[in-house]
């Protein structure tokens, strides 16, 4: 059977197949990008459902819009409105999950050979969906304070690429942070240079201490013209449910209007059910407090294992204490002849019992071969420490 | 903004347009492809979603696998099981909708300038699916008795197509159904030419008499070789709820790792809530029975409108009576110096407070502009009659 080029873009990604290793008994997992299951709100989404199910049937289960369920909308509007960003409903569209958003802006804008910068690491499933419609990736390089602007700015006078894709809070994998003077300098370039950013923004309700800066979004009122040269995807995976597969995106009109075309020919709308039941549950106003106590699970783990790496590993191992999300991104010295290879390491820590994702399919170009991915997310203390521990045996 | 050049390749429809003049206060809709909501069995429903969480809400919450979840593929195989076709639950993936398997479909198999070949006419969302992956369509002539097998052949002949697209049961728009003798030609015509032949049957449970012929599916099993050139896409959408959005893809074991790893940066997996609720609805067993008052009601609705229509246009109008499905598919014969544009029998029709849908744009080339659509899917026999009687006046 003769497949579509556009296949020979991509590849299985090294780390499917090191997932494959995760069933072994007794393994200690680092690897998922996963939020616990534990801290589901199990009893809020049946609530919700069921009323759903109670307030309007038809809504729930009919047929609905492509652009999403009018009340789930309300919703979102609403909830963007309490992170400082006014959206009005129309402003936005529910997409399955913020991975569809990803694919619509790839299906929407990008031509077989335009380029894209993302930054360098960046999220794994966005440089396969984009490649899979055939951008051409430019990698920016971060610290710890998110991408670095000069470089950005040179990247794009260089390229002039169809977008700038940025995860400007807590970036998986990166756990970086981009810095409120990063964040007006990365507005100020799209609209100098007349060019598209897209902020995905999964993570940015996971922080442990102060809130993190407004979302590139809410800034851009300060910046005049910014806001119609931005996209901007947020999830309810993160923060209620992956499984529901709800998400959004917030876009200029004419961008939102083609995206909501090619949403039509994708899946035609994202479950009613789904969308009734996020509805529901944003209605009944349980999320602060369910978010109160998942910052607050989430930082105790993180706080965690930055001890216990630093104890353990020492010096062998670099990394920034992340304010937030899910991840550790972390680095092998080299310190004590100790090996740099994170892919050799990660090896030899499932033999060891224990499972991370080295960092180099993170890079769409010139990757760091010394870098790997924690998630604390899963784990509890216990399991962190005595995981942390089996790294350091592997090391 | 500079959008994807495929975007050049579709249009927003004339039937979008049109349905914006459904909000008409009064107006009766025969416009819709959509199942009845009154047909829902919300209760059943409700009782399947809060099993799913009752049983397995981490499964239900978080995030699943791209093929599906475990448990409805296992539901999904002995569904099929039941019509005749055998398939192992690792045959086939969960996809949001059948609509997103015509996606999969079209990214895994479609170059630009590749050639495909469709029913005329066919489902609408269909075309413009496969026309942004950049195909060239194709327009295979149908009768009562489905696609025309001798002009069939003579154009896979011709054009070599990468895959040939049919809805043999119930058609949409048609209403069709491929006769037995037929469905047996394609498969051997599959096997002949070394083409792939994509089945879609979102209607086939819904006959009104004696069940429709098996499916190509249950029927490969007869030709040697046809199975390894045979996809088949399935939904609940027209039997239980649009609103799950819940469809599933049954292919060869390569094409199905390529959609499966392409539907992976679609949208991850299908929503894992809507996946359970649909396993525990499944396994709970109320399907059958809820299928046979469907079929009863459906049945009623299409007889009252065969009658109605021959009783009021005469032989201004030519149709089939279909076996099932939802649609009546119609043209406009000219007798009696009437009227053979079903665009403008349209306009006049939304003016006498009825709406349906002109069977040009279901065309990929050369429409036949006389050509209509009803559905009577969601009318009940009274405004069925209401509404024929409006177009006998529109007429």
């Amino acid at each position: 059977m003769q497949f579509a080029d556009r296949l020979n873009n991509v590849e299985t990604s090294a780390i499917r197949e090191l997932f494959k290793l995760l069933g072994k008994p007794g393994i200690i997992s680092f690897a998922g990008g996963f939020p616990d299951p534990a801290m589901f709100d199990v009893e809020g989404i049946r609530e919700a459902s069921n009323e759903a199910l109670t307030d309007e049937p038809g809504g729930a289960l009919q047929y609905g819009a492509t652009e999403g369920y009018g009340p789930l909308r309300d919703q979102l509007s609403a909830l963007m409105a309490t992170k400082g960003a006014r959206v009005q409903a129309e402003q936005l569209i529910v997409t399955t999950g913020s991975q569809q958003a990803l694919d619509l802006l790839g299906k929407t804008m990008i031509s077989p050979g335009d380029k894209v910068i993302v930054e360098g690491p960046t999220f794994l499933a966005t440089i396969q969906c984009f490649r899979l419609y055939g951008a051409e990736l430019i990698s920016a390089p971060i610290d710890a304070e998110g991408v670095k602007t000069d470089e950005l700015e040179q990247l794009i006078a260089q390229h002039k690429p169809k977008f700038v894709y940025l995860i400007p809070t807590f970036g998986n994998p990166s756990g970086a942070m981009l810095s409120m003077e990063r964040r007006k300098k990365v507005l100020e370039m799209a609209v100098r240079y007349n060019t598209l950013i897209v902020e995905d923004d999964p993570y940015g309700e996971l922080y442990f201490g102060e809130p993190p800066p407004p979302s590139m979004l809410a800034l851009s009122e300060s910046v005049p013209g910014s806001r119609e040269l931005l996209a901007h995807c947020g999830s309810l995976s993160k923060v209620l449910s992956p499984g529901l597969r709800v998400g959004w995106m917030i876009a200029p009109a004419e961008l939102l209007a083609k995206a909501t075309m090619c949403k039509q020919f994708s899946d035609a709308h994202t479950s009613t059910f789904a969308q009734a039941t996020a509805a529901q549950y944003l209605k009944a106003g349980r999320m602060p407090a369910m978010l109160l106590n998942v910052r607050k699970v989430y930082a105790e783990r993180a706080a965690a294992m930055g001890r216990a790496l630093q104890q353990t590993l020492g010096d062998a191992v670099g990394f920034t204490q992340p304010a937030g999300g899910l991840f550790f991104w972390a680095r092998l010295t080299g310190a004590g002849g100790k090996t740099q290879d994170a892919g050799d390491f990660a090896k030899k820590a499932i033999e060891q019992g224990v499972a991370f994702v080295p960092g180099a399919p993170f890079y769409a170009a010139q990757p760091d071969m010394s870098t790997f991915r924690l998630s604390f997310a899963t784990a509890d203390v216990a399991k962190i420490e005595e995981g942390v521990g089996r790294l350091g045996k592997a090391l």
